[in-house]
């Protein structure tokens, strides 16, 4: 048995997020349409064999990747080059395989992710965006670029991130180590870069509402930390819409 | 009556490009939509007359603008602010009107404008992008970005672009004047952009493509004075898909 690692780019627009929905959800909306679900039935097509796609993590409805790395078990002795190239021939134009290479037998997606870096795209103008529309969040108030970037920074390093955690998580550690954090501003675009060894649910659009709340004036200076020692999500920000958010990069 | 020049931003994926078809083509199809239909259909719901939008020329069934120009004549008494939000709330997401300001009485956008600059827009990778995947288009083979740059250059000046036109234009002159034409490359994206006086029909998508069959060896050296010369569509290369080109600005 082979283990094959995939780069995966998608367009979350059209999709429940990541991860195949319970067979109840399912039962209920046969019409849910998860990127793991397209691969894997694209994967069965072309493998002729039923494979269990193991994705870095699951992203929320609504949520791109330009690289979300995934792996499966095969006994195919079909080439990587022809199983990159047969997937996007029968996958949809939202998903796009960027790369498929051969694993070591013990690389798991899921476990073996030591990084994972998200960007938060906002639109900052009074009018809202027409082209690229479904990439960013429209936000009409004016930002303070430097304030924003000041309160992220308290996000910086190992901490208790409950208040950016959204409920119905099953993972119960909520401590996690940002790596880098920063705020970049190109004409009316502002993006939020975060770099964490792992995100809670919710947790990047979490932070992401909070310091556009922050740049707008809702809450002034020490917001973050204040917000970080009452480990209750109430103190925190609105959660940013999903279609801003963009899973850039998984390391191992 | 005020004349009143609005900037338009539009995702074209959904529309038979800008210009309202004509009773013929639309009677055989009611639901064609175009831009300056929709926005016409905004005007007269939000000042409760008729107005004929004149816009800086047509775009293609497709084709994005960031920056289309248009002037309408009005009786109405509302603001300018009052005209753009009242716009805004009622065209659907893919048309923003970024701004509406007074222009003098005999300001025309289509009879004044004195250069154009569109974007044409390439993802040059082995995989095709998913992610605005409705803004560039997909190239496959290795392009030779500083072949197409000295191409190029031999555009820019005052030519017969005949080679570049396509039929189905009403327009006889086909003398026109590039003033600025670069090729860029950030990562994976190589971007085109062209500026000149005015654009033949096709002409934008005609160089595009063109360059795109240098960039890709197909033709060498020389070959766009010879497709010049030659004063012959045939000559040129394809005409690139609409969906990769923008209309970035309209000087005046």
């Amino acid at each position: 048995m082979r283990n094959i690692k995939l780069i995966v780019e998608y367009d979350g627009t059209g999709y429940c997020g990541w991860q195949i929905q319970n067979p109840k959800i399912k039962s209920q909306n046969p019409k849910i349409k998860t990127v793991q679900g397209e691969i894997e039935g694209a994967l069965k097509k072309l493998l002729g064999e039923k494979v269990n796609l193991v994705g870095s993590g699951r992203t929320d409805a609504g949520v791109h990747a330009l690289a979300q790395v995934a792996n499966f078990k095969t006994s195919s002795t079909l080439s990587l080059e022809r199983i990159r190239k047969g997937l996007n021939g029968t996958l949809p134009g939202d998903i796009s395989i960027k790369d498929a290479s051969l694993a070591p037998d013990d690389f798991n997606a899921r476990f073996d992710a030591k990084y994972k870096a998200y960007r938060y795209a906002i639109r900052n103008s009074s009018d809202a965006p027409a082209i690229g529309r479904f990439y960013c969040v429209h936000v009409r108030h004016p930002l303070n670029i430097s304030l924003m970037r000041r309160e992220g920074s308290s996000l910086l390093g190992r901490h208790d991130f409950s208040s950016f955690r959204l409920s119905g998580s099953s993972i119960s550690d909520p401590v996690r180590t940002i790596k880098k954090l920063s705020v970049m501003k190109r004409a009316s675009e502002v993006f939020i870069y975060i770099e964490a060894d792992g995100f809670l649910y919710g947790m990047a659009r979490s932070i992401a509402g909070t310091l556009i709340d922050i740049g707008r004036g809702k809450t002034g200076r020490g917001s973050i930390k204040r917000i970080m020692g009452s480990r209750r999500r109430a103190a925190a920000g609105p959660t940013a819409p999903a279609n801003g958010l963009t899973l850039m990069r998984v390391a191992y």
